[in-house]
């Protein structure tokens, strides 16, 4: 008979804030039954742990995403934090827990026109989303990577040839599970604030329209930093983070800015 | 003449936490006169920014660093907390801020005998150490990531052979400046939290030894990070992160255990 | 009108092997009509340059590869190498090459079952497929990278305490573009060669089952890496290479072994 | 007694190209009795294995390299190149080869002065050196990894508005261990080939020279490749290759020139 050395009293009785699971790569599908979409995030999911508990069952956090994650007939998952909500759900049946916490990182493809040309180009971006449910209470945070870039405006106005570099911006948004912001629009805010938002096909007439857009609009990571602080101040109700980075052209180091509000 | 584009109101007055540079790599020289260490580490430093203010002045953070971190006949600096503690008073000198960061990340070589045959080894250990100066007031973060084993207790009841595999035990110290914790100290409580340390040299009577000792001393995860946080308890003054991931040999997926204490 | 700066002649006349694009994420769509799996992997699609072309049109690279991998009414692409090869015939009509080549790096998800207790599991892998098309003629390289471990045979036969730790293969398979060898043999060669295979998932009965098929089976990386060879040898008209690498659960550092075969 | 495992006839009787230790960290000294030069770079050491060997002695690996690299009395290690041919040699005594391979990567920091301001600043460089001994004789690789910028001469040609961004030079050289070339050499050429340099350090009138440079000297990453190809022509008897890689401003991708020559 196999004994459960997890449920034995450990040497050290402390309790511990996460035990779990890190670097979960399993396909997942999110979507209503007509249109389900399916993808192979990275996931970590933890509990806490008693001061007199020796270990997590480790399996029944893997069981719990994948009877949630995979199944073709269940309550359709509309969005990452439904899905999320449904694996922490499960999970507290078969492992109970004061706090779980699930995060799953993967990408988000947005369709969009170019700028001049409106032909079709698709954009990837790394996302995010972070559920705790803590003493039965959901928390989430969204989170968002998106590439722009910078023309310096210090150069633009000492010699009218900026230098100019690929800049990342990096928002997170801590909020109540019911708030409906969408990634979407987090990504949207973010490309609105750099010099210029950024493509994966242009056109020569496409690449001089951003261009142009770029040496209208010199910013610092300071001013894309703001400008993403001041159009996340929309959202309400939330804990916003905002982090730009800057791979200098000109320097071998990077540069950056961070800012938080609350709204 | 210049414009200094920097000190002009921002289209957006937010104030920012921390503005300045990161992935710095240069070189710094730590100890005494008669024993200089010198090495290349990672540097970010930064300050705030008030929201008047549309840009912080990036070369006089590069500047205060060089200037200390270079030189042959400054005062000393013994340990990296020093040398920070000098960059930032150079910095608030050069740029006023209320709050100023600095962090270093590099590795520490230390010297070991092997535990049987007794030659000599050396074990390279990431280390880093962050200060913070805050209204005049100075803050540590000592950083430490060790790697050991760890030895599933489970399967080792269960069947006497346990799979077994490599930990990465990450430990986070805060604490005053003045705190005469060492990072020595802080990987010393990590290495003996694991089934076993581990060496970059092992000849096979030390090998023999070393996984006699980690079967006499199967540990989970949870157990590995209990055990640094019962370690370093003898820290006074300090808020101790701990957090220990296991590559697991039986699974794709990493096992972390994670937790905190104030002491 | 816009001057085409790409057909001038460079500065320096010398011809280059490979030009284009790295690190494009963007959908793409693998399947039959009925059966399509869409993903975002990362491509790398090159083309040589003429000694007196000063650049390559960068655009009609990312045009060739949106035009099919995004389509619903194509031609279908069963397989990587048929979406690769539709791929550069596209692009030879938008961007005239001598050689043209693409890679695409993405996962593959096995659908397993647990060993004893029979559980549904789904296993990750990261591959990637690179084709060639060098004077009309095609060639393609299969990679996969796989996970597993070794048990020391040196520690086992000497204490019969081995250690035990996480081990990665890598396989690189070249060979003609109509040669039948599927992504998922290749796998199952490198899992077979392991002390063991892994799983996501697994019950306290798959545990024991592994670890006993463990402590049978110890393999230095060496081994690994030669049955990996042999395993491979059934595909006829192939250049194999084949490496692994262990993260020693007693050292930091890593063990690897390295061969090659042509078959 | 111990029995030496490694010393058996292996399942699979194949030889291997490579076996060994990879991701080595530890202390190495190179310069001369008077000026010494300490650091902890990666290293991988490997030798071939016959067929009718199970495996290798690793641990004779590693007593090569600290024996060689970390003693204060041996005869000196004036360069990279002597400290691995030193570190080959001693293994061959301990641990008989036809085809040793050794690889030390590790940063280098060249001082300069800023282009206007003449203040002193320190660029850190990637770089690497890999000797092989194959049947008693030397060849050596010697490889940088330098950073700079590219300014689109397609842009600035259509709208005097180019797009710019960091761009990385890649440059692998392979000679006879007594070519004199230097890294400082190869690191020179790729800085060169950039539409400018790039600087740690720089006031308002160093950065505004540099801008005014980079206008003047548009450049395609072909272009900077081909540069890098002819600047390095004048080093005789080698295999040259040259990639590089531009952080597109206007993309989430990069783009990429890479070619050969012999000399």
């Amino acid at each position: 008979m196999n004994c459960e050395t997890q449920n034995k009293k450990p040497d050290v009785c402390e309790p511990l804030e996460k035990v779990g699971v890190k670097n979960l790569r399993t396909l997942v599908k999110v979507g209503s039954k007509d249109n389900i979409y399916k993808f192979v995030p990275r996931i970590e999911i933890t509990v806490d742990l008693p001061a007199e508990k020796k270990g997590a069952h480790m399996s029944r956090l893997i069981e719990s995403i994948s009877e949630i994650a995979q199944q073709e007939t269940f309550e359709r998952h509309d969005t990452f934090e439904i899905l999320e909500r449904n694996i922490l759900d499960q999970l507290e049946k078969r492992h109970p827990y004061t706090r779980g916490e699930i995060n799953i990182d993967t990408e988000l493809v947005v369709n969009k026109k170019t700028p001049v040309t409106k032909k079709p180009t698709h954009e990837t971006h790394d996302i995010g989303v972070k559920l705790v449910k803590d003493h039965g209470k959901f928390r989430k945070t969204l989170k968002v990577k998106v590439l722009g870039n910078t023309v310096c405006p210090h150069a633009m106005q000492n010699t009218g040839k900026p230098h100019i570099q690929r800049a990342i911006a990096e928002i997170e948004i801590e909020c109540d599970y019911n708030n409906k912001i969408s990634l979407e629009q987090i990504i949207n805010v973010a490309e609105k604030s750099f010099s210029s938002e950024v493509y994966t096909l242009l056109k020569t007439e496409d690449e001089n329209s951003v261009v142009e857009r770029m040496y209208a609009n010199p910013r610092f990571v300071e001013d894309v930093t703001r400008a993403i602080l001041k159009g996340c101040s929309r959202f309400k109700g939330c804990k916003i983070k905002a982090r730009t980075t800057a791979q200098e052209s000109i320097h071998r180091h990077d540069v950056i800015a961070e800012g938080f509000i609350c709204t």
